[in-house]
């Protein structure tokens, strides 16, 4: 299944895409190019891993971190398949960084690696964007690059487990106005989901929703207002998002 | 008012404290030392500041950071008044810190320092409990040192703003089994709580129970199974917690 959300007529629906029309719980079908979609879950906790991917962390001339560098990313940064990332005036430019997300099912702690897939609801797209021109180089990403209302496009939908791609061999690809720019594969995350959602559930209890962002490989690059980003991960599909100037603030 | 949150036969319930009982919603009385005190709010985001007291700055050898330097903490850390600190097996100690904490009423985002007292709802204590010897000396500080479950006490209560304290000059005072460790007054924050309210809206909305950790003064020191921290802020209260070692994970 791929599970979604979506607002219409001036209501949050719940439901899923058949590939070709959203269907709410309720049977009433919907186009999916007249609604807004909203972010696959309701997370308490977005937890984003830094320098997960060895390639992207020689782009960024960082030592590769010894334990997962985990951050929290805030819920009101989250925005759905083709929503609007708003530039903050000042910025010179952003990146994009796509991302397997892993979205919780059930509440836990203390998982083991062996049996940590079983806690996972289903697997969406995710794109960590970040203003990197302000901060420098930093191991633990500071709020002021990633925490911005509008920089987690994520979705479009979350694909259960039994339709989705193996977590640990699928491959991402960025698009920036048709063009591609970034591309990895999850079979070389230094830390695998197993690993992370082990050492992540040691520190803090999991609950349903809660999003789990793998890391990016290699392939960052300057993007302005105006880009249309497109993310394509094997096995779950596209998420698109566009890049606009944000107001003063 | 003191507004509270507590749990009593099965149920969680809100009210206030009138200094002597607390008195739900619903009118019914309960003793305070028959209830299990929650957090005074239920955030979506806890925005902790590192390094807002020059002096606790030079106690850890680190620059004053030029901009707040602000992270997240997870909901899931947060316990209430006489709640139990789990140190995590295989630490050697742990610091408490005493905070002020601002507890926001209102979704906002892009409030001027100016106003941003207006979107407080009230003011309560917190104890941003760290593990120090596992992380080195970081300016911003990783979920490992920080992040635990339990690792959040904060209460008794919320004390709204007109019988709280200046939240400009107020005087917080940490005791370790009745003996006085810590002293510092808001006065000496780096970042004024209004300056901290522009600076993470400008960046984030915030919403109606979302807290803000301003900080701790000088005064850090090692606690360890066994021991009972008090935090006292002059006209808010005490908020007290006791360090258990946790379970092996």
């Amino acid at each position: 299944m791929k599970l979604a959300r979506w607002a219409a007529e001036g209501r949050t629906v719940n439901g899923a895409f058949n590939g070709y029309e959203l269907v709410g719980t309720d049977d009433v079908r919907y186009n999916p190019e007249e609604v807004v979609w909203l972010p696959p879950s309701e997370p308490q906790k977005i937890i984003g891993i830094a320098l997960n991917f060895a390639d992207h962390a020689e782009e960024l001339n960082l030592a590769k971190p010894e334990l997962p560098a985990i951050f929290i990313k805030p819920s009101t940064s989250l925005i759905g398949h083709k929503g609007k990332v708003l530039m903050p005036p000042g910025s010179k430019y952003m990146h994009y960084e796509a991302e397997l997300v892993a979205i919780i099912g059930e509440r836990c702690r203390a998982v083991k690696a062996a049996h940590a897939l079983d806690v996972v609801a289903g697997y969406t797209i995710g794109n960590d964007i970040t203003v990197r021109d302000k901060i420098g180089k930093y191991f633990r990403p500071p709020l002021i690059a990633k925490g911005w209302d509008t920089f987690g496009p994520v979705g479009p939908y979350m694909v259960t487990p039994d339709e989705a791609p193996d977590p640990a061999n699928t491959t991402l690809r960025t698009f920036v106005n048709g063009q591609l720019r970034q591309e990895g594969n999850t079979r070389n995350l230094l830390f695998s989901l197993p690993e992370l959602i082990e050492h992540i559930s040691m520190i803090m209890t999991l609950e349903p929703g809660d999003q789990i962002w793998t890391g990016t490989p290699k392939g960052i690059s300057h993007i302005y207002p105006g880009d249309i980003i497109r993310i394509e991960i094997d096995g779950i599909g596209a998420l698109e998002s566009e890049i606009v100037l944000g107001p003063e603030l």
